[in-house]
């Protein structure tokens, strides 16, 4: 570990632990810890930073660390075997799988994929070709990226917007610009009419009144009489170049763009998580499986190792698996709560029936890869996705190997009963429904010089048995489990407001880490 | 130059050139131009599609290429020796400067700029750091990808549009997606509560009003009661993690959201040109004039060979230069107007007329290299810009290099009045003046940890003196300047409807190219 020197670094070079330390012998144990909170230094649960345990915490207070046994290598037991790793805890990471990354998974030619109840799909992606079958974008507060910036994993921008692609609703295929055009400029038209009648006189001021209206012409794209009649922003048949181009026809009535049904997809990334821009690994996004299991250590995880039992005792914790037990000081663990349900434990009933409260939910995901980049090359479509009211949901364009010779689309990326629908089907079947379907959009190409295809249904994965879980309410199941239970800490996105991302994991392993931590400092 | 087979590829190996051929000799040359219409080889300017001059055409016709001297190195220029090349023409690059790429340029540490009427510049970026001083993003529908994929330069993301970037209005601060969420609440609250009042019904339907109701809650992210209230796509002082998060205060008032006046900002990137995603050559936008460059030949290029007569005859063109003279068969002038018009010529009052109707426009740029991403770092801030009714108008964030140690913004980018405010600045008062400016957005630290900076005012550039130009009108002189005077034929992004745009000079280049190589064919 570095030692920072304190303050602006142009000072005298005393690091933090000497005066740590001088702080400690001249004060005594309290001035010291007042003196680690002044510097951001003590770990707790309460701070809205994080602060990784570090091995001098143990040094200042002449205590040694403690041997942890962590369920589960997945984002969450990785994240906190890597963060307890840094202060020297002894971890030992048991995972059902024949792989650490859990839902992290990023599939290559090579690659073998195995569901319940189903055959076994071999991957025969080309060389450099990747599928994220888990998550696969990154929103930039999220704690993913901090991640990634520590473990030296460059980032690269996923589209999640793009005026280019399309909106398939009711039957009918849009560009999304055009679509976006019409139903902004009719909403623009409607009420700046509204507002000319004095509709609106109420609760206008003539001020208001005359911002609202300049609002309205730019954001409608309206004409001089406040009306919607099209806007070179639906698009052109041939763009501007020599000549002004050829705008695509005008726009149907606002019954019809009403009926077009496209509003869902045109707000589809106005929330906090799915805002433009986003971001992913080079190269795959289990770059962070990758780099957070050699920060851990390879021979720190033990693969094959399914939990069958959880003890806690006075003074450890027993885990027995498949292939032996583990006797540990203290236990993470992070499994979906689903799973850990059904383990047998010493708990009690509380944890039993709180881990039995979320609901697993299904989700798939289909990769479909093309030997020709035909929707850069027809549709200038890089990147982003077409939003559909089909049960593929969505249809993704790659966001990186732009104009290289292959490509691979996510054809479907869909949850609950559609999820189901599709995860029910033979892979191949589950392929020719995609295709069908994205045919309807992009047409007989979409079905042509396909080279391979590989798909997943994550409830179908025999140690997941989800794509994420939906607590019916975040109430007082959900609290308790974000405590230990004896000497058992539970992490999991499943336990944060951020289920369903990678962020979520790691923000509950932080959650789970420092308190393990703090009890372990404070333990006598 | 290849030679493809027709068809599908399954049939013979028939080429192109061997059926033609066949038909010329059976047929004549009308029906060999005939067939070449229908295989989409026969050069037109009414063609939609560019075909790119071949050598097969004169192989075909048995007639030779000829010699073009072509003025000004920028990118119409080259892209038009590029094309020419294609088939066998001698081309001859005249530019008065002393590097070719014109308005495409990329500063990096160790290049020197220099400005009419002003200090030079050492540029001091560090290694690897880079200032698109020019161009710097591309539309996917824009020819400019077309030529990145020909030539093999790599593309990634400019990032255009950032949620997490600022407005900054009438001396306040907020989050774009904080303004956007704002606006768009009370436009949505407005319009039902119109409705809801009966305001439109004579223009909606029952139908219609459900349709717009449901759409206005999701746009607006309304309450049951059709109220805006805030929303969380507004942000978070604390995002969700292990708890719902802080979301930022409570939204202003409906007048104090309209009178904030962000408007212009929140609808930046509605229009054709500026649509999510847009792209950027890794490493530098003049990738692109490195790649012509390299496939036109070094040695074609005289630089510091600024034009000083035009002369068109009978049999060809004579181009006098500060360096000697050329003549050619035919001649592509590529300067920008407004220089041109300066230049003695032959080609009568008209053109003269024309060339000195379009207006420059003064543009500048400034970018400042930091020595700590803490955009990304504090902000959150991952590439997208700052939009502002200062006089720097923009801040651009990176869209490359995240997580690395330095980075470059681009600290105003500047049109007109702006524009040549901050151009009569020396360098330093520049850069004093747009640190001023940054840190009414971003506090003191907009100021500290400056390690270089570079500005350039292109109005102030030797030979190009503007940013752009602007028409009037794109009236007569704008189409008489399409076609060819004499021998001399004009291109540049100043005559397209792509003003501004380096796909302008690319498309205005391949018409010249169309053209000239038509009547080349055509001649006796």
């Amino acid at each position: 570990m570095g030692e920072a020197p304190v303050g602006d670094g142009k000072g005298a070079a005393l690091t933090r632990r000497g005066l740590l330390v001088g702080i400690g012998a001249a004060g005594g144990a309290g001035a010291m810890y007042a003196a680690m909170g002044a510097l951001g230094l003590a770990p707790s649960a309460q701070s809205k930073e994080f602060t990784a345990p570090r091995q001098g915490d143990f040094t200042l207070r002449g205590k040694g660390s403690a041997k942890v046994v962590i369920l589960g290598a997945g984002v969450a037991g990785l994240t906190a075997a890597y963060e307890l790793g840094k202060a020297g805890y002894d971890c030992t990471l048991l995972e059902a799988g024949q792989r650490a990354g859990g839902r992290n998974l990023t599939l290559r030619g090579g690659d073998r994929l195995t569901e319940l109840n189903g055959p076994a799909q071999q991957v025969t992606l080309g060389e450099g070709g990747y599928f994220n079958a888990g998550p696969a974008r990154i929103a930039p507060w999220m704690v993913t990226l901090d991640y990634c910036r520590e473990l030296g994993i460059p980032i690269e921008t996923f589209v999640n917007n793009n005026a280019a692609a399309y909106v398939h609703t009711n039957g009918r295929t849009t560009r999304a610009r055009t679509a976006r055009a019409d139903m902004y400029g009719y909403v623009a038209e409607l009420l700046a009419k509204a507002t000319d009648l004095g509709a609106l006189d109420k609760t206008l001021t003539k001020d208001d009144r005359d911002g609202l209206l300049e609002f309205l012409r730019r954001f409608g794209d309206l004409g001089p009489k406040l009306d919607y009649e099209g806007s070179d922003r639906r698009g052109f048949t041939k763009f501007p170049a020599l000549d002004a181009g050829t705008p695509i026809p005008a726009p149907g009535t606002l019954h019809q763009v009403l009926a077009a049904g496209t509003g869902r997809a045109i707000t589809n990334d106005f929330g906090y998580e799915q805002a433009t821009p986003m971001f992913q690994p080079v190269g795959g996004m289990d770059a962070i499986v990758t780099r957070l299991q050699e920060a851990v250590g390879q021979d720190r995880i033990r693969t094959g190792a399914k939990v069958t039992k959880i003890t806690t005792l006075d003074d450890g914790v027993e885990v027995v698996h498949t292939g032996g037990s583990v006797k540990a000081d203290y236990c993470v663990a992070a499994l979906p709560p689903h799973l850990l349900a059904k383990i047998p434990h010493n708990l009690g009933p509380q944890i039993s029936a709180a881990l039995a409260t979320p609901v697993p939910i299904a989700a798939g995901k289909i990769g479909l890869e093309y030997g020709r980049r035909w929707w850069e090359l027809e549709d200038r479509i890089y990147g982003g996705a077409t939003e559909t009211d089909l049960d593929i949901t969505h249809i993704w364009y790659p966001s990186h190997g732009y104009h290289s010779e292959r490509g691979l689309l996510v054809g479907y990326y869909n949850t609950e009963h559609e999820a189901e629908l599709y995860g029910a089907l033979t892979p191949e079947d589950r392929r020719r429904r995609a295709l069908t379907q994205g045919k309807k959009i992009h047409g007989e190409k979409y079905r042509q010089n396909v080279l391979s295809s590989v798909s997943i249904a994550w409830e179908r994965q025999e140690h997941i048995q989800g794509g994420w879980v939906r607590w019916p309410a975040f109430d007082s199941s959900f609290t308790l489990l974000q405590r230990p239970a004896g000497r058992v800490y539970f992490a999991g996105d499943w336990l944060t407001h951020l289920i369903a991302w990678q962020a979520g994991a790691m923000e509950s392993a932080r959650g789970a880490v420092t308190q393990l931590h703090q009890r372990v400092l404070q333990s006598p």
